[in-house]
């Protein structure tokens, strides 16, 4: 193996450049505090389509095609298009991909599948398996509220620690050549499962993985968190980034203020009463694109790492009593 | 990049070693013409735990635990385990990795999860990214019943296009070092969906993707179907291979009694009632696993083509009037 350090962290010394990015949401994600950065803010929860899940197909189809074309390539020069979704199925992403005939490849990771493709992707381009690959990763409150919650029609009141998920789609070109901040290392993530059962509370189920990729990733390439000028985690909200702060100083790798969390950024609780925060695979992946990418890429920062997390239950294994697995994968980026 | 042929072939040089492979199936494949030849038949669809869905979920770490050990390995020693299934959310997969505490790619591709694994498996390890990759599809009958079709209970007689859900779980480790048949080239698949809106006629949705990935692999390869001793799709069952042979004569690469589909294998339709045949991402995992990988490992078969199919609908998309896109990934592997 080339450049694998420590027991779970590749460096990827050819540094895969993120050419571009597009990020693609709905109305209250553009009426929260990223409002004027996002790409396109679509002020129709459906999108101009007849139904929540096509309406997240097609941001998932817009967002790839903007990223595309700004990258300066066409559809074709792309090797393999990754992504993934919260739907049942991952319908978000098949349907939303099928009109770009391309190769693809659907990955699962709940709202950490946008770190697992910034790794996959980086390995492919880095193992000189493709040039170009697009990622993406979506979600959408309505549609993920009927597969994981209530019908919305119920009203039900919903918990403080229950976090709001964003509705829209990241997407970002990774390329072997071609001006972007590059990639650097990438640390998978394990499976953590501490034994939280409420789903309503996903940032303390999803804290100790991010926690725990996050050592892993310090102690592998033998560095301290004042390394990277921001970190930020994928969709912890404000309670779990509180807890994951806590594991942190205890594993004596304190974070500090550059520690933040793409759910506690995308919205403003007082003003929108998200509670807890964004979540979904949208909510680190438009975040990313839409707020850190133009400032690593002006070199306003210029080392990031960027953890996407993700719980992976569904509804019925809640129901059967398990408790929630969390994975999060820590992906380095930095200036070029 | 390297080995790039054509528009969507990758030939692997470094020929990734499938090193070892493991079988665990249900009662009734136990039963089934394939029976004798798998590692493990579990007598209880429960597998002695309390639902069907933690049943498959112990079938994933079964497979995979049997898979590492006959590779001479330690789960430590595996660097990525890549998995997917057919159940919302890949519970199957996720919580069946759960206690392994490996760095986890979830994967979604349906029934062509083991083509799409080994595709991404052997590029990692080409691209010297992993020494040792485990992958793994698993599916089950009564968990895929109640996600896609009705509660058993009801006893709703089935079409004779339709298939049924293998049971089980197929596990392979790919390695850089190591004996065993190689990974040659793999054709990734683009989605295909001509407008099937039959969700029990999976065979014809299928098909058209698994005759484009087919053309695609011979053109960018400049072979024929004749290069290869055997030719085994994933899941298409009786109706779907007939639909396959056709489209392929039309385009003038006839496949000839090379050609096989798992879904076909696995039951016998005189005995078992299975109508269409076997299918689920278990289907050609295990009929690979039992089957054709002993046949490779001896060199009774010196060069196979295995092209596993799948259907990325839901049932929603179905009420929702869509059609059914599918997606298939051509696998060459060669005995060493």
């Amino acid at each position: 193996m080339r450049h694998h350090i420590g027991e779970q962290t590749i460096r990827f010394e050819s540094r895969p450049a993120i050419t571009a990015v597009a990020s693609v949401v709905g109305p209250k994600e553009g009426e929260g505090p990223l409002g004027q950065l996002f790409d396109k803010v679509e002020p129709d929860m459906m999108a101009g389509t007849q139904s929540w899940e096509k309406a997240e197909s097609d941001f998932a189809r817009q967002g790839i095609d903007l990223a595309v074309k700004r990258a300066g390539l066409e559809i074709k020069d792309i090797q393999y298009i990754l992504a993934g979704d919260l739907l049942n199925q991952s319908i978000g992403s098949t349907f939303g991909v099928r009109s770009f005939e391309r190769p693809f490849f659907g990955l699962f990771g709940a709202c950490s599948t946008i770190g697992e493709a910034l790794a996959l992707g980086a390995m492919l381009v880095d193992g000189e398996c493709a040039d170009n690959v697009a990622i993406s990763a979506s979600s959408h409150f309505c549609a993920a509220e009927r597969t994981f919650r209530f019908p919305l029609e119920l009203g039900v009141q919903r918990p403080l620690t229950s976090s709001w998920t964003v509705t829209g789609d990241g997407c970002m070109v990774i390329s072997s050549e071609g001006e972007g901040p590059g990639i650097t290392a990438a640390t998978a993530g394990k499976i953590i499962d501490m034994g939280i059962r409420d789903a309503n509370n996903m940032g303390a189920a999803m804290a100790p993985a991010a926690a725990d990729v996050l050592v892993r990733h310090f102690q592998d390439l033998k560095i301290t968190p004042d390394y990277y000028d921001a970190i930020a985690t994928g969709d912890l909200g404000r309670y779990g980034l509180e807890i994951l702060k806590r594991l942190m100083e205890e594993r004596e790798l304190p974070l500090g203020d550059r520690a933040t969390d793409c759910g506690v950024m995308i919205f403003d609780n007082e003003t929108q009463d998200t509670h807890a925060g964004g979540s979904g695979p949208a909510c680190s992946a438009v975040t990313f694109a839409s707020y850190f990418y133009p400032r690593l890429k002006e070199g306003v920062i210029r080392r990031m790492l960027f953890i996407p997390t993700g719980a992976l239950m569904n509804s019925m294994t809640s129901q059967q009593g398990e408790s929630i697995p969390a994975i999060a994968h820590a992906i380095a980026i930095e200036s070029q």
